[in-house]
């Protein structure tokens, strides 16, 4: 099997990025700002401060400068587990039987086994730079809250996170990973907080959600001194930091001579999506490229596909700024059948406004067809896939076999954000032959619709 | 931090290793020969044949080819993991303040979570060469279960695992992954087999042992037709195989001028440790190094520090041939708070050889130790290692303060043969101080040497 291509694709260090890639700068319209609830003004830097640390403020809000530098203290910390492998799906190709060509970009070989890591160890290194001691923050699957204790622990800040409960019930192993950084993990929702005992008053049963975590993280932050909450997914800073997956990729396929027809990745808040697809996306709105980008959600949250495009809040607290977005509403809870991340009730802005714009497509999949994917994927490539990161294995799957139908070569370049080792109750249920799927009706959709605020 | 070596150093595919390296070639004494019990005579092929496939036979006893070829097809399976970095430990380092160079070989960026799959694969290949149709073995901590399972998926072969049933009630999640590709996983002792059910007869509650899981697997192997047995460490044919990891670390190290002063390795089986010292074991044969070699075990199965050097079965279920090795006797079994693997009662005769002659070292250490030692780690280098490969983190960090005493700047090379992320019950022990230490007394190791055959 000598081939031109390797199997997998390092770049040296010295070529990894040093500048994020801020692709607002290259959208022909920005999405619509932030909304201070309490004025109903677009939010300023004043108004964040209070949640945010300052220099993640100013990268969210900025719209015009098209690179932003990465210190050189986030560059060293990115070498302890940068660059990841941009890998040829050989095996894949074999197995399906396809003409495409299939690139994956790896971020899982690293403890949080997931993306996540890019973004965290950028925002603690900025807290700490600030004199910040400690942090909040929720997670849902694990990944963002395992990455960020790692950084935590590199950077030495204190960090609580709230652990969406059905989470941290699915998956005990993640709460461990998490205490072996050092921080400290709370199932939301919790009695430790005034939205977390609102909440279980009204529904004492509830699995949780995001939204409620946040609100939760975001409640804490606000009340201890020297405190901030920090963000995994859906901010433009998050999908910023989240570039040198796209950069990377790009970095390694032009050393081929290769340009993908295709760009695939899953959607939850819309960070790994917007992060791999930046850099080539930039190229689509300069007429550069002609190239197709898919986002793929699950059934079960359909918020691209199903959703509205409206302001809403980001959290189930209302706590936080208003965003123009794809959303589900912040009441929307997914089925507890529904496994793993993904259980966002909105969608990036940025991605939001791609999507509005008709710059890339959206699809939903049915969770037994993703367990099918993952399953082909492991047994195939060898990499057993987290759950949130075989949305986009189906839909490449099903563009492979579109491929082989039609006898086109097509390249097609997905996102591979992370593994599954901690998502083996799922897999249990799917080796065992009991993995339901659920998509809500219009009727369900209608309930988490109520929960829009109304903006004029 | 621009450095002259990186973070990661990765070889390019073409400079992957074509031949495994045979030290047997190159030892000035061979270890004894196995013994067939039924006739007290050195094992021929023949003796072999029923148990094992027929190329890793001959490639057992060979002790004249120092380079043994590894099949196009064999490079091919290796492609889809290999090649793993040899990684700097830099943050490492500044954390212990030591003027050490450590350097780590990271085998544990695959599914399987170890270098296991460097055997797995390549007994797999050849067991399909050959027309097998099923397979049987043992796993321990579940590394070698989910390797071997794994190369069956890629090739076609069915597969029935005995896991140590103390093993499968601490990693229930393991069991997933081996059946997600495809295998069928049995707690040992089972009442599938004579072995099984004979020793469930005299202890109900055992935990089980890596020796009792050989026997079940080889019984059921010999009365299947077309079935072979496959064993993932201890035999010369393993500790071949796993060559790959010192061939490709001594290329990497090459590569920048950089010769190891010491190399350390975990000791369970032997079969890691001795495919990462091999080639740089040669050269102090042949006199050209004057490396130190430390294999480090638990104080819990001391088999290389406390036992003795004498033919002993393989197996708890006294099956298989004898081997002249460091051993505690078939009968030893760890005491049950032993946390993951590195439970084997007897010893690689390569290793045991080697350690005889006095061309290498050997250690023990307390788990709690272990485990402290795996938490530095995780938290400066990001990765979350196996409680097996932390015995060698372990002494790393020993040695590495002994140069920050000394002001030396010794080069460390280490084997971090794997991750921990299916060990979270033990670091949850870990995590809330329920960790015990258990050194056997003398008597207790005594009672294994009652097991010890008498041989001539």
């Amino acid at each position: 099997m000598e081939k031109k291509i390797p199997h997998k694709i390092y770049i040296s260090e010295s070529e990894m990025p040093k500048a994020w890639f801020n692709i607002k700068a290259c959208m022909k319209e920005q999405h619509e700002p932030f909304i201070n609830p309490k004025t109903m003004k677009p939010c300023t830097e004043d108004d964040l401060r209070p949640v945010f640390c300052d220099e993640v403020i100013k990268q969210e809000l900025n719209t015009t400068d098209e690179l932003i530098p990465i210190p050189q203290g986030i560059q060293d910390l990115y070498h302890m587990y940068r660059p990841s492998p941009l890998c040829r799906a050989y095996f894949l190709e074999k197995a399906l039987g396809t003409p495409a060509k299939i690139y994956y970009k790896f971020e899982g070989n690293n403890t949080s086994g997931s993306h996540k890591l890019n973004s965290a160890m950028a925002q603690v290194y900025y807290a700490k730079e600030q004199g910040i001691t400690s942090l909040t923050t929720e997670t849902g699957a694990g990944q963002w809250g395992t990455a960020l204790s790692m950084a935590c622990a590199f950077c030495g800040i204190d960090l609580k996170v709230y652990m969406v409960k059905v989470s941290s019930e699915q998956k005990p192993h993640r709460k461990e990973v998490i205490r072996t950084y050092g921080a400290e993990v709370i199932p939301s929702p919790s009695n430790t907080t005034k939205v977390g005992r609102s909440i279980l008053e009204k529904m004492p049963n509830t699995g949780g959600s995001l939204g409620c975590a946040i609100s939760e993280a975001v409640e804490v932050a606000l009340e201890t001194e020297n405190c901030r909450y920090v963000l995994g997914s859906v901010l433009d800073h998050v999908l910023l930091h989240q570039t040198v997956i796209g950069l990377e990729s790009k970095t390694a396929l032009e050393k081929y001579g290769e340009t993908p027809d295709i760009v695939i990745g899953c959607c939850g808040g819309g960070s790994n999506f917007g992060g791999l697809i930046a850099p080539f996306m930039a190229d689509k709105i300069k007429g550069k490229a002609k190239t197709t980008f898919i986002g793929v959600e699950p059934a079960s949250c359909p918020s691209l596909t199903r959703g509205k495009y409206a302001y809403d809040f980001c959290d189930t607290g209302k706590m936080t700024p208003l965003a123009k977005m794809y959303t589900l509403g912040s009441g929307f809870m997914p089925s507890p059948n529904h496994s793993g991340g993904l259980r966002y009730h909105g969608m990036s802005p940025i991605i939001s406004k791609l999507y509005h714009d008709g710059y890339m497509e959206a699809r939903t999949v049915e969770q037994s067809k993703v367990f099918e994917a993952a399953e082909i994927f492991a047994r195939t490539e060898g990499i057993l896939p987290a759950p949130e990161s075989s949305h986009a294995i189906r839909a490449t799957i099903d563009e492979a076999l579109k491929c082989k139908e039609s006898g086109e070569a097509k390249t097609i370049l997905f996102g591979l954000t992370g593994t599954g080792y901690f998502d083996m109750s799922a897999y249990k249920n799917f080796n065992d032959g009991n993995m339901s799927d659920y998509i809500p009706t219009d009727e369900d959709l209608e309930e988490g619709f109520k929960t829009l605020p109304k903006v004029e």
